[in-house]
């Protein structure tokens, strides 16, 4: 593996990991803070994933082009922006990442290390839901001007996480890691593959329009 | 109809439908988590809205100007920005894109498809708040510099949201959206008129206003 | 008096009222709807407040500098960035607007035209904090890289509503404008004159900081 | 000492004054107001200081480079990018400037003047999370890109005020300033030590991995 090919894998363990930190780190501190006001709590939890995630794809960018999100990886591969022979050695970075990420934020918050989360998060509005999102997110990914790709992926979830009845995982590598984590933003593993099967369908879905509107 | 025309309406129809689709979708979720706290409703809707209609006009500006309002078009073409013969096709776009856009949002949080708002929005006050909303939102337009126009406009209808005493519409076609959701969001049919009259005026007004202000 | 000369005042005037119309009415959504809490109240007062200063900045710079305020105008004549006979008549123009836009507030929210605010802010801590918001804003104005200066302007001031024990009006004509609501972000007439002392003594303040750091 | 240096020095004293009363002073204010809803607190305190983080970065940053962070201007001279020389007086500057900067914010809000914290702020958890957040600020620091660095600096410490267990003290001048002050932010002095180990090291892990990702 050469120095480039080693860089790009830990700008992605290392981007997905404190993306997760982010997400579920800010869910426990909003909902220890916020009484049981859970749209206070929500709100809290979305400013902290907006600017996190920002941030992270301003970083990361220029090394990995900052998927963090295996759908995201699976399109650029099949539009020939990733090689085929990285996306297995993407995903397994992301998904990695993704459980440190959790197990970072369980630290910081002197919680249990090891969890899974009882969330459970099913039925149609869910699915549809986070079809929708992941079709948002890669039509978005695929259109943005580049110079501002970072904002306007970050204010995309931002909505997302409330005009999406799931509140927009949006991302395999987040619904795996957010699965090791009983709290604010966990997700129960008998809920995962309904969401992963989703956000497949979601990414070809945006993938396709955005062949519709054309360059 | 030719294949770039064609895509402008699609963009005038998806993005017409996903403003919609985040305006209601994030009323529900807000209404559903605050508990009655209406100040925090609307901020978060108020949050939603602003990153969405950014994101929005920022991924189909480049493709149909990204107006998603038939004022906005109509003062366009008043200005020869817009040829006459696509008035009445974006016009169409977006009305029908603000009525699938509600739909949607009702399909992802398992709501009743088919709704009709039962909430008055009506009187002097909240049609002087319309007109003036509008006339803002065209001077925004018209006189924004145009690599920032995206994120002026966003944060224009964000204010708006609370400045205004109608939460500022600013749009017929989201008035007419807006009219099928029983929700935080909606409007009753009745108030439709009003609010669409009032918002013509304003346009106008914006126009003019701009006209004054010179190049 | 020339176009151009013309062009700028209605750019003050308009700019000073939209301001306050937006302080104002953002005021009185949120401490309707806010009930009684007024954190969050002011909370909305202030995204409020950011997203109008920065669009209305951004708006109206291109043609009159968008000063919207009597100490800024101040400094930029004593700094000989606006001719010694335009300083009485730009403040004029935000004067009138000021009370324009509080009237334009009262009329979209269906209240009495007319009013005095009856709420008293006095005492030492109020007016350092005055004289401490308007240093700072005049070298934030005096600093700021010019193609960002409405982004900075505006956060600054949001930053000020919560650092500054007097919530910031950092501006004699917002003083004048708010002294004429009954509401929120009213002032009682008795205290505006120890708030324009304190914000012209910042004002002074700020330009010679400035000077000490160089060009 | 030339002219140049003192403008230095100057900058990082009155930047990290400002920058502690920002955070000190939107404590006080937020905590005042929000009746014991300490989510609602948190949420104002980080508006206020990713809106006045970013504005004196853009303002001083051209000047000292906008440090006001001793781990910061520590690895800044390892890298060479601070003279030796200039190390003791920058870290002096900004001790200097974070306790009168807290004094500022207890002069505005009619505190006593000098206050020692009694808030314990310990534990593993506590610390971890200082060290993944000075981490984190100096990887953010290091890689964002130079144009936009003051806005990614900000968003980064909005996200992580709520994604560490600790609000992101990340500055061992914060730790040092806000044991003067005994609210919201205020820190007890006998946590202080605890805290400024763990930023040196996270500092040290920072720039240790900006390195393993290479230019």
């Amino acid at each position: 593996m050469d120095v480039a090919h080693r860089r790009r894998l830990l700008a992605e363990l290392l981007g997905t990991a404190l993306l997760l930190a982010v997400v579920i780190g800010s869910g426990i501190m909003a909902e220890r803070l916020s009484g049981g006001n859970v749209a206070l709590a929500l709100l809290a939890n979305t400013l902290a994933t907006v600017g996190g995630l920002y941030v992270l794809i301003e970083v990361f960018g220029p090394v990995s082009g900052a998927h963090f999100n295996p759908a995201v990886s699976l399109v650029m591969t099949w539009r020939g922006a990733l090689p085929r022979s990285q996306l297995l050695p993407y995903v397994l970075a992301q998904l990695t990442g993704a459980v440190l990420g959790a197990w970072l934020a369980h630290l910081m918050f002197d919680a249990t290390l090891l969890q899974l989360s009882a969330k459970v998060r099913s039925g149609p509005g869910q699915w549809v839901a986070e079809a929708v999102a992941t079709a948002g997110l890669l039509l978005v990914i695929l259109r943005a001007p580049p110079a501002r790709v970072a904002a306007i992926v970050a204010c995309y979830i931002g909505a997302a996480y409330w005009f999406t009845a799931s509140t927009s995982f949006a991302n395999p590598a987040a619904a795996f890691g957010r699965m090791f984590s009983d709290s604010f933003a966990g997700i129960s593993p008998a809920s995962v593959p309904g969401f992963v099967a989703a956000q497949l369908v979601g990414a070809g879905l945006g993938a396709l329009l955005d062949r519709q509107l054309g360059d």
